[in-house]
């Protein structure tokens, strides 16, 4: 069996590095022998079979690797991680290398089958998967600890021998795809496919639905305009809008799940088998049996963490919300203040003194939401969750909490507290403009600015002129294992998230946040397509489906803002004056609208289906296919039972 | 091939009948014999591979036939249909024949290790999966079309050669479960295993549903109680009532689900893979290709049944609808009457009178119920639907909204319209009163009494004095052929649902309304019961994992049940003294208030997890070594992939 896989190794002459492992500065010789051992070793003795090269530079051997793999090991790859490509007869299918010759565009000799963001999601995977055996510690490093079965990559990390692994970028692509996606100003789509085929499906799906959500936030821009340029004040334009505004958030929502249904049908991630998940690399506990695996490993008490759930993190959080208030309290005695200040001594200076508090509050606002976020990063990681994806929710939930209270809170209090909506327009105003031009400054401006001012400074002290695509590879790795880690889509959703709340929650006072909100994505689109091309590393490709929890986020939104508006319209002058004689008739009135405006949402969020038509027959169809294999097997099982039967 | 299969032939004689095929009088011979035929032949030339016997009465052959089928032929029909049974080491597994030395309870030798249940549906499994071949027609009937890949017994009912189809009923069984469920008076749970083992689990789940949901009531009822005894009219008390009632049934409804996920794993369908669904018997139209299987079969547009939804249900609907508020108008009128005639002379006659108008509309509301249903039952099949679960749905949804209606709406009107208070506690407990007295006359007593009167004609006509155990089985065949068939829990669920309707909407006003519900459940459970056992036919099992659609229908009425009962409190006089400033403040907080509970509902929803921890376990387990033999599959392939290519 050994002699089997021997095979791949004779394909090594065409190596191509992908993905880039950074050891610490003084690793220890026996270590990095065992490592690169075990990356280079055949599979059946436990090892990646990957090819590997250190990375020789002017300054000699710096503890960086390059890794790589044959053609035919990516391909088996493939196989192992569930990839799922486009067959000749168009249909989807998980890719075997058994049934390779079915595929669209494959050929034994075509390397770019599969893309360099797949292969170097495939070595990810292996290199992930590359499992203890019998060892009971990293050779040379006795206090980190290994069981069987245990993810070697994930403990490196966690001891701090291995700095980091990251994708190389592909100078070359990157340029085609940076001038095709930002490089000329355009009206048109994104290249998505392109940008799926270079950054993964999870990047794609983030500036798909940056895109999606852009135009679909259009017509509502559309319409509030001439709010402002005529000055509309009248109840029911204001109605009107608030209606449209709020059935169309809901079947924007809809929409967008069928049309992320057909991008990741193309792209063969909806069809993509569930992987068993591992527990996450922090995660820790006492050596012990899962009950689920069966297997060795760290086991964790889950009342320890409910203890530290709701006895440390969720007081952690009350306090913070209440600081929160505590800081939009003082807000509102600045704002007093202002206009006190704007009263006694009125000029062009007082009254431009106004926003001053707003904006003010705007920029702490900003600083506290980034403050929370490490605390409760921080704090989560504490609660030692045993999966990624629990993790996640419980990091989402924190965060959202938060911010949603501390974004909308001040506008809630003037709106149902103070009922002034003029106060309440222009603090909406300026917490959503200050808001958006922070975010676009601290994401991706500051740091491209950075970026920039330390490659002119590694260039200079490389003495040499050449442009970025003519860089040496050693000269690549080098700048590219400086650059910024992106840390993933949450703080893009979020931003988005918060952008919709002020678009929806108060629309029928502020028309014109829709506009700002579209020019803000347009410039958006181009700022993170900037900081994701120049300013950060390659991050690894993930495979997704959908953008999950934040799906329940924007309906959450869109589900209050329905109450918000009822509650605002109902509170106008105009509406009142409808109803003279009783307000009792108003507010039943008011109550019957908001149930009724729900109940349509339901209904409609029941009645639209989450596929397209086609795409539920395509699913049809390769279920059907998959259970008539099944009954094949079966059928073919009985068969040579019944024959073993009587023949022996 | 052929001969592989024949060893099955061998074990023809321990023949045990379990299903009864009845053909209609005049069937021709070809027909009888090509039909038989094709029951009895080998697998490999597409039969069925069961055994089928005539029955022969004292007047001959009268196109009665029993099938059965051999000890070994039910255990790979039980591979077939994906049976899941449980595993030596307690766990639940999908049985193989292969593996069928692991699980508990087999034996070679051991017959009962199928339930008699799960034989029969395997029988009808394989009946049902009888398929035309090249035949083009039905042997003798050239207008009973047949395609490729058409099931026969399909064709053959739907052309009306086949009568029936049903499973006969084990006399011996029967007694024993009749004796433990409901033979004896006693306090404590259903037999719900036996039940299932008998009936099967859709079944069993709803006798579980009934028992469980007539528990969870017991809690309403005895807060109720006090009510009506002490005359309690505070405004305090019944808030308390109400919301305790609004959070209690989100509580019951989630502990439903984790109830149901453990019987269901129990009985092994929560494991059950989903079978594809093949076109329901009704549905027609011309041969074309499916573009899902690529088979050929009946075809018909998408659009002309969404034109004969919208076209002609949809305003049918709507007509039902308004004619049920057109009674109502006319019992509102008969209403009045009876109070004046009460004030003119008022008298204990008038007194009584006054109720009269209220148990007219509640037996008029059943009837039109019980008429809609066939109308709603002939337009559904109408609209030619493909699937049985999407017919369903849309039978559902009418029958749903028009009930609710139709029970409800007199309700509505007395409460939100007229602020009748008194009247709507009267006409209340008289709907409800008079419906479940209706339900339970209608539904079991009257035909187990039409049904014992026919008993006892047939049994005289035999002129035979046995008792039910000793009939020979002509006779038992010949009885049970006569009986009514159960057509499912749609009516029992239907009831049910009305039910906690009449319990949850109006709670505050009538609290007495959970006692009467607790009542009437427990005789409910004693006359669905008799039903089950003695009036009609047995049923065919059907494995089921939930209560499907009615859980949603559930969960829909208790959170219209928030909102009428918040609006009903709103309204009570006690309310109003506490603000006596302003009715502004009032409504206000009736609206917050409303919309906490509808926020608690919804996250108690998210919170309560759907499984029990244990059978997450479970579940994760299975699904964990699945996975790694799908794992160890894909490795093997490769290996054996890799061997061949060094070698040749």
């Amino acid at each position: 069996l050994v002699e089997s896989w021997s095979f791949l190794d004779t394909a090594e002459s065409d190596f191509r590095p992908l993905v880039v492992i950074e050891l610490a500065k003084g690793t220890k010789g026996e270590t990095i022998e065992w490592f690169t051992k075990r990356i280079v070793d055949k599979k059946a003795n436990g090892g990646a079979q990957l090819l590997i090269k250190p990375l020789v530079t002017e300054n000699g051997v710096e503890n960086i690797y390059l890794v790589g793999a044959s053609h035919l090991r990516l391909l088996l790859g493939a196989e192992t991680v569930g990839l799922v490509k486009e067959c000749s007869d168009n249909s989807m299918r998980t890719f075997t290398y058994s049934s390779r010759k079915t595929f669209k565009h494959f050929a034994d000799d075509n390397h770019s089958f599969l893309t360099m963001a797949e292969c170097q999601y495939i070595i990810k995977h292996e290199l992930e998967n590359l499992r203890a055996k019998d060892e009971k510690m990293i050779p040379g490093y006795p206090q980190a600890k290994l069981y069987p079965g245990k993810s070697i990559v994930r403990r490196l990390l966690t001891s701090g021998i291995l700095v980091q692994i990251f994708p190389l970028h592909d100078r070359e692509e990157l340029k085609k795809l940076s001038h095709s996606w930002y490089g000329r100003v355009k009206v048109g789509y994104q290249p998505l496919d392109d940008i799926r085929c270079y950054f993964g499906e999870t990047i794609a799906l983030y500036f798909g639905f940056l895109e999606y959500f852009t135009f679909a936030l259009i017509p509502m821009a559309v319409i509030g305009i001439p709010y402002y340029v005529f000055a509309w004040e009248d109840y029911d334009k204001y109605v009107m809008f608030a209606t449209f505004n709020l059935l169309w958030s809901t079947v924007i929502l809809e929409v967008w799940k069928r049309i992320c249904a057909i991008l990741t049908y193309r792209w063969g991630t909806l069809l993509m088998k569930r992987q068993f998940e591992e527990p996450r690399p922090g995660f820790h506990g006492v050596l012990g049996i899962n009950p689920v695996t069966g297997r060795e490993e760290p086991v964790y008490s889950s009342i320890k963490r409910q203890l530290r759930i709701y006895l440390v993190s969720l007081p952690f959080v009350c306090l913070c919300l209440y600081f929160s208030l505590y800081v939009m309290m003082i807000y509102f005695d600045l704002e007093q203040w202002a206009l006190d200040y704007h009263k006694e001594n009125e000029s062009d200076f007082s009254s431009l003194m106004l926003y001053v508090p707003s904006i003010i509050y705007a920029v702490v606002i900003e600083i506290m939401n980034r403050i929370y976020r490490y605390a409760a990063e921080f704090l989560t990681s504490w609660e030692n969750h045993r999966l990624e994806s629990s993790y996640q929710n419980h990091l989402i939930l924190k965060v959202l909490v938060f911010n949603f209270l501390n974004c909308f809170a001040s506008l809630f209090y003037i709106a149902f507290v103070l009922f002034d909506m003029k106060l309440l327009r222009q603090s909406l105003a300026t917490l959503l403009i200050t808001s958006q031009i922070l975010n676009q400054f601290a994401e991706s401006l500051l740091p491209y600015w950075l970026q920039k001012r330390y490659n002119r400074r590694i260039k200079k002290r490389m003495c040499s002129k050449k442009t970025g695509v003519d860089l040496s590879l050693a000269e690549q790795v080098n700048m590219e294992k400086e650059m910024g880690t992106y840390l993933g889509t949450f703080d893009d959703y979020l931003e988005l998230f918060l952008q919709f709340g002020y678009v929806s929650l108060f629309s029928c006072v502020y028309p014109l946040a829709a506009v700002f909100a579209v020019l803000n994505n347009i410039t958006e689109i181009y700022s993170d397509a900037l900081k994701m091309c120049r300013v950060y590393k390659r991050p690894f490709a993930e495979p997704t489906a959908n953008i999950g929890v934040w799906q329940l986020a924007f309906e959450t939104m869109s589900v209050i803002s329905v109450v918000t508006n009822c509650i605002l319209i109902g509170m106008s002058p105009e509406v009142d004056a409808l109803f003279p004689d009783s307000k009792m008739d108003l507010v039943l009135t008011v109550a019957l609208v908001e149930h009724l405006l729900l109940a349509i949402k339901f209904i409609m969020a029941f009645v639209i289906p989450d596929k397209p038509r086609d795409i539920q027959m395509k699913l049809a169809k390769l279920e059907f296919e998959s259970l008539e294999a099944l009954k094949q097997q079966v059928r073919a099982f009985q068969m040579q039972l019944h024959f073993l039967l009587i023949h022996h």
